[in-house]
């Protein structure tokens, strides 16, 4: 039971190079990097040349390696890495959430056709071993809703918003630290957050979700103004990547929220992640830790390849189990949509309006509008347009019509 | 491997009922409790006479039964009957923290060489599930600190006192919504605590500590003036069952801990749990969940269940790994030592004293002490005394020798 592993190991990243020090320096499991694999010859790193090798096939033909641990960023290439050696019986460990969000049931079924294991805790929530525990310990339906803080650069980014500090500032402010890429857009705009939702939706609810079909709406829009009505009513904003059973329907989506002071998330700061869930008896959990970096990255690596000796697998039992389970986006929603035109709130159909602020700065409503048609818009990219979630819980269904032309805004307006 | 289950049920009280509600009304997992056994026949319970049997052998002496849940509060008693489930080839799930901390080895090696499973998450922080993932995901030895809210009374009491809501007050209150016993010294003396850091104590470090050697401080001699020295200090005081490692040692014990407002466990109230784990590279983890109550702790009782579907056993890899740890009382702490009277202050031997405070009302001092010395004084019998330890980290070593006769004390005193 007590498998010999030989890793190759393809990247020496940020959290490669954390991987092979735990490894390597600290002697905690039995396990040997036998080969590393990079693409840039001439890139400085943190240990000697010689160590390097440059073709992958060096690792994937390399029979005396039975373990593949693939830690590079380029989606695509990793995918035809981890195929070539899941095809070639090789155990796999990854952290690349957008190549397993996109690619997972295939890679699955070559898994499960070469008897291997295909394992990555690293690429949700880095440190926290969310994957595990849902596998492991939520393995029955009783699990109601999940609600993840799982990219720490938007929550640092969120947290600073707190103090005053603007969104331009706080994500320079995220670059220096190295917590943000020079190219944000991934993280701000909640594509790393989908990412993982659709992993975590195959493994709280046995959903493959193709990360397309899900709703992302990052941070990039949240104003001063948004801060201020949280303050006003005791909320924070967390960018959250939910999903939840409403009736025997699962809903999931990326989006901005307020969170009241007595939700676990709340306290949830800096670049921490966490995750809530809930379940029909064990009511809320919560699990926080460091999402990304060096150590905390390489240690959730760690764990599957220390995992990998006793031949575990995830099972995907919900996946298996007899269920109805729909995805779907047929929900009602409340949310704060706020611009500095009128116009541009008016295009959001909602079926009920509870507030509407004007002024000459800004103007905002909230209420109650469909999902379904609230996803049809570009929020991302729409600089005239912000929303972020309100508390209360999602419903299947509303008791009022489409509020028909908006004539409470204008009537004010006039 | 998905095994069919027929449970038989030992004991109908709060996780009983709790337990036969999630069960036998849900249906969530397909398992069936096919007898229940209580002790008391006149007792009215929430289900029909007919379903109970009064006589434990109508589940032991039963051969379609392969599981037995245990939930009585009698320790040895329900050691007794586990003995037998266990001698005669049946699964056990209990929630007995004082039986399992008390007897947790003679009951494994009975489980083993009968070739069945004992499971006991519930027994330890409810519906967190804690023993689990120290067992699965915390598997390797990185592992160097935990630090445990596992006690809710205590909990609640401790976050009454951020109210300005008296020791006696809190508990009053505590007892009438259910969260404390009429006797409540198993919770407020911390031996509630004890247990379960002695069961920690094998899952975190692979250690077998007998509770009688672990000590526990609980939170009665906690006064109005340690909750004002913590505002004064922006702390707040919290009850710890805490391991971790120092050197090649491994220490633990139950007290009351100063945390300061960026510790995890600041933010953890009421009757919730928390455990933080500590790992060389996984940084910290922070679990949170309802640590008891009728459904949480049936919850985890439920996940149990479900894993013998599975065959689940705990593997005790950090028993088996050859590992030089040994539990220790040899360590120095920095306390804060309260009493009316300097002389019991003076009784506890300082190898530095930081600050001191004297007054008709109160005195107290804070400093470092030497654990062994600390241990000897039962401090949940001195009326006379309180202790709190303050977050400084534990040091193995102090460079200085016992204070001594306590001149500064006398000294500014007369």
């Amino acid at each position: 039971m007590n498998k010999e592993l030989s890793i190759g190991l393809i990247g020496f990243g940020c959290v490669g190079s954390g991987l092979y020090e735990v490894l390597n320096k600290s002697g905690l499991i039995q396990a040997k990097i036998s080969k590393i694999v990079v693409k840039d010859r001439y890139k400085r790193r943190s240990i000697k040349q010689e160590n390097f090798s440059y073709d992958v096939n060096d690792i994937l033909e390399d029979e005396t390696i039975n373990v593949v641990v693939e830690l590079i960023d380029d989606s695509e290439q990793a995918f035809e890495m981890v195929k070539r050696a899941l095809a070639s019986g090789k155990d796999v460990v990854s952290a690349n959430k957008k190549m397993i969000a996109e690619h997972l049931d295939e890679l699955l079924e070559l898994a499960n056709s070469n008897n291997v294991s295909f394992l990555y805790e690293g690429a949700v929530a880095g440190s926290i071993p969310i994957l595990r525990n849902l596998e492991e310990y939520y393995n029955n339906d009783s699990l109601t809703s999940l609600q993840g803080i799982v990219n720490g650069t938007t929550n640092f980014i969120l947290t600073q918003s707190n103090y005053g500090i603007g969104y331009a500032d706080a994500l320079a402010q995220a670059q220096e630290l190295g917590f943000a890429e020079s190219n944000p857009t991934l993280d701000v705009d909640g594509y790393d957050s989908k990412y993982k939702l659709s992993i975590l939706l195959k493994h709280a609810f046995g959903l493959t979700v193709d990360p397309k079909e899900l709703f992302n709406l990052g941070i990039r829009h949240i104003s001063p103004h948004a801060v201020a009505y949280a303050k006003e009513k005791g909320y924070r904003i967390k960018l959250f990547s939910r999903a939840e059973k409403l009736g025997d329907k699962v809903v999931g989506f990326v989006a901005p929220h307020f969170v009241k002071s007595d939700h676990f998330a709340y306290s949830v700061n800096d670049e921490f992640n966490a995750v809530i869930l809930e379940g029909l008896f064990s009511d809320q959990q919560l699990f926080v830790g460091k999402g990304a970096g060096s150590h905390p990255t390489a240690s959730a690596v760690l764990s599957d390849i220390s995992a990998l000796k006793f031949d575990y697998k995830y099972e995907y039992r919900k996946v298996d189990a007899d269920s109805d389970l729909k995805f779907s986006n047929d929900f009602f929603v409340k949310v704060y949509i706020e611009s500095k035109y009128i116009e541009a709130i008016n295009e959001v159909p909602f079926y009920h309006i509870d507030e509407l602020f004007q002024s000459d700065q800004v103007n905002y409503q909230t209420g109650w509008v469909k999902f379904s048609e609230l996803k049809t818009f570009d929020f991302n990219h729409r600089e005239d347009l912000s929303l972020v979630i309100l508390p209360e819980v999602l419903k299947e269904t509303i008791n009022t019509e489409k509020v028909a032309n908006r004539p409470l805004l204008e009537t004010l307006y006039n």
